[in-house]
């Protein structure tokens, strides 16, 4: 796969771990995307929500991409999510990707201003393209409106599509909504359609999607793999669910890193930046012991 | 009134004039700023929600703050509105304001992660003031649920007050729930109260109110003074619900600029960051125009 092809398969919204001082652990960050490599995952999404973007500033961001690369992460393989609640942060960010050889920008809306006209969003991304003006520029669209607070609905994404053939690349779905997963289907079926809520991908593929940017594959990669075959087993659709059920007892980054904790038995993985809480080890291991009867603790040792 | 001093009486949360190329127009800034102290006005807010702050960047907020500094404007009027989505800009935007000799600062709470608990924002907050660990530091706390996402309860506001005598020093209350306000005189009698939300301003200050930060006053300073007095007029308390009740027909910010526009004759007020969509010039003539029943076309004018 090129830089500039759209993507298909199994993304990963990588997590970011942490040093003892809150700074990112760029090694750890390295080791955990080659693992991750190593079990089906195609590419991997840096500073997305999983990733705690909005919790890292520009030059920290920049530096996290610049920091995998040198390690010799294929830039083909990574996505940069660029989207802050300042335009020129999110441009400058966009520019970065570019000059580091990502064209590949998954863009989130600002997501301070709440009530924007579908013309404000339409506006805001053509802005955003027009400013950067490289040809090179993929740009993934990022719909998570229950936490930017601002929807991107499909008949906008339709217009930029329009506007912008090639450099509108495809779409992020996590609202968790297929009835929108399926308007983007049917308004852009020229982009590549990826689902950020783990339970949609079986119903995704068959329906013309083509695939997943998720949170969920930091921990189980191959079960993540399995939702995408054609083949997929009833069990393993079961054990999605039950898994999303469990977690989300929890805000779901740590109760994430907490079970990547407990996986590896590095207990750094639990650090989160604030305004989120760490999990305690007990509230980890408790989650995970959980996940037993769905035999996601084996599957989970052994993708650590 | 000294930097270190609680604030009382008219603050004015600044619009931030733009010049052509979409940066920030200082010169216009400042010219206000002095325009505004002639008028009543006792100190003004940067960078805060009127003044389009998420739309900027951390080098473009600390840039606004040094050049209205540079030209004359005294430390002890000026509030740095310095939230961000992320704690490291958060706090990069504090220690700047303290290094320029601005220790009051008006702190949003990070607003990208929702549903945060009362322990979660405690600690947020707490961080952050342990994190620049400076006893000069005025912290004013900004709640504007409607916008942030996360609400700041006065329960938690009280505990931080507790923990941080001296350095918390305030709230800006912009919920427009006056029972939200009388909770905070009742919990945190100690601290400045402050209402970002105009109509409730004759009835905070018998209440034990500090005063307002608010963005009505870029418009009609004389109005929001003309509020804070004793023997406040109901002809007054009418026509400031009348105001918002016209300006709220738009979102407020390109409201208020195209406001601006008419009463200054400078077209460029008009100007505001992506996502928000500037009024066209005929839309602030007739938002102008439905002001003159209110006599505040020129009142407005005036204050120009």
């Amino acid at each position: 796969m090129t830089e500039c092809e759209p993507i298909r398969g199994l993304w990963c919204a990588t997590l970011t771990p942490l040093r003892a001082d809150g700074d990112i652990d760029s090694t750890a960050l390295v080791a955990h995307v080659n693992g991750l490599f190593g079990q089906h995952v195609d590419g991997v999404v840096l500073f997305g929500t999983t990733g705690e973007g909005p919790s890292f500033s520009v030059f920290e961001r920049c530096a996290g991409l610049e920091s995998i690369l040198t390690a010799g992460i294929p830039s083909a393989r990574i996505m940069a999510a660029t989207g802050c609640a300042s335009f020129v942060d999110t441009v400058s960010l966009v520019e970065h990707a570019l000059l580091c050889g990502c064209p590949r920008c998954l863009i989130m809306p600002p997501f301070f201003w709440k009530d924007l006209t579908d013309e404000g969003v339409f506006r805001y991304y053509a802005n955003l393209i027009d400013r950067v003006g490289d040809a090179r520029l993929r740009v993934y669209l990022y719909h998570i409106p229950q936490l930017s607070g601002v929807p991107i609905r499909p008949e906008v994404i339709a217009r930029l599509a329009d506007a912008y053939p090639g450099i509108l690349a495809g779409v992020k779905d996590s609202s968790g909504d297929f009835v929108n997963t399926a308007a983007l289907l049917d308004h852009v079926p020229q982009l590549s359609i990826l689902s950020g809520h783990e339970p949609h991908i079986p119903r995704l593929i068959p329906a013309g999607g083509a695939g997943t940017i998720c949170g969920a594959a930091n921990l189980y990669p191959n079960l993540i793999s399995a939702l995408l075959r054609p083949d997929v087993a009833a069990d393993d659709e079961t054990r999605i669910r039950t898994l999303l059920n469990i977690v989300l007892r929890f805000p779901f980054v740590p109760a994430f890193k907490a079970i990547r904790a407990v996986q590896t038995g590095h207990d750094a993985w639990r650090a989160v930046r604030p305004p989120l809480i760490a999990l305690t080890r007990t509230e980890g291991e408790i989650l995970f012991d959980a996940l037993r009867p769905i035999g996601l603790d084996r599957d989970a040792r052994s993708a650590g």
